[in-house]
């Protein structure tokens, strides 16, 4: 196992920082390492709004939930789905941009997401700590008020990026086999051992918690499909011209 | 600039595979890469199918529109958005699985995502060479069929990994203030950046295609937008069970 993949396993997410600023050479460092991840059919479809305003910030801390890190980190940046960019493209070029296609929405988003984990990467390679806050997502329209999104772009999640003030342990995954299937979705195996990883889970929050919180990962997936899922986002989306014909 | 941060910049499609395989244990090391990127409320929201039949990969060759590289690469992986794992875990702890909103949608396409970026960089970082293979949509339903994909879940893209047979250019990105905005979206200046862009595209097709092709990106971007956009997605998603309510 190299040094890359090491890093790579390391990862976990940070949410306490020390006072030290991100250089403006590395935050262009790390943006240019997310750009150069691959993009659908060469579309670019990302966004980021680095947030600076203090007022933005504590609105951020707001809607993600009072996650105080949003405004104790070093930087905090909106990632973006943007089909915006692209669709002025045919106005220049006498063309009529045809969007709200449920394709394009899961172009962009991918490219998000392929986008801001290179981002993550070349961050936590640099000795820094992040932590994804999908939490924007609580008031979708808000975060969109606040940083004056227009049309056909959307908040995906926010990230906070800065230098670590604490060495959390990396949370345990699902078994590989449960993960990787070979030529078909076969889940025969998967109740087995998911069981086991379930008691691995508890270990890890026993650890983490000093006995407080005990909980496998099988209840925590009942707790979280078991309730609505942020109803309010296919009306968001669809007034921000994310149709999904 | 680090070389975990090099590494990531000189990223580029490979279309053109030796015969080296993968080892089983370099591959396990790929996924638990991939596992190891943040997973939204610890969904890990992501199967990952590895095609090793023949006449599956000779499908999927003809699903992404005769990209034969798709069976010719040493690994052909279908990355898939997995909400049917977490459902299961309902049943097990007698709660009701709440399934088909958007926002779940989101979370484990992003899930996917990060997932993937993870997997291609620690690919990478070993010399391998990676294509997405985004061309699974163009008819996701056969793909869905093919690999026994149960509700709930569905094959995001597909990604070619194998030793380069080719060293092809970086292809250039949109300059960083483009992408990267402070507080609040503004394309004030997009416009002229993107003419200058423009041109550095047009050179690298020119370079590429010694002189045959040469295309701007906004040119190809108003191509792209212009027309729809892979419009039996939504249809599709439906019948898998994502209702996008």
């Amino acid at each position: 196992m190299n040094s890359v993949i090491e890093l790579l396993k390391s990862h976990r997410s940070i949410r306490k920082f020390t006072d030290k600023k991100i250089s403006q050479e590395l935050l262009s460092d790390l943006i240019q390492a997310g750009q150069a991840a691959a993009t659908s059919s060469f579309l670019q479809g990302v966004t980021v709004i680095r947030v600076t305003d203090g007022e933005k910030k504590a609105a951020f801390v707001d809607i993600s939930g009072g996650q105080k890190y949003v405004a104790t980190a070093a930087e905090f940046l909106v990632f973006c789905a943007d089909l915006d960019r692209s669709s002025r493209c045919c106005e220049w070029h006498d063309a009529k941009a045809t969007v709200g296609f449920t394709e394009q929405f899961i172009i962009a988003t991918v490219d998000v997401g392929l986008f801001a984990q290179n981002v993550v990467v070349a961050a936590e390679s640099e000795g820094l700590g992040i932590c994804y806050i999908g939490g924007i997502r609580n008031n979708p329209a808000r975060a969109a008020e606040l940083l004056e999104l227009p049309n056909n772009v959307y908040p995906v999640f926010g990230l906070c990026l800065g230098y670590p003030d604490q060495d959390p342990e990396v949370k345990p995954r699902l078994p590989v086999p449960v993960v990787l299937k070979e030529n078909s979705y076969d889940d025969g195996q998967d109740r087995a051992l998911i069981d086991a990883y379930d008691q691995d889970v508890r270990q890890y929050y026993r650890t983490r918690t000093g006995g407080k919180k005990e909980m496998s990962w099988s209840e925590q997936m009942s707790g979280l499909l078991g309730k609505e899922s942020r109803p309010h986002m296919r009306a968001f989306l669809k007034d921000q011209g994310f149709d999904m014909k």
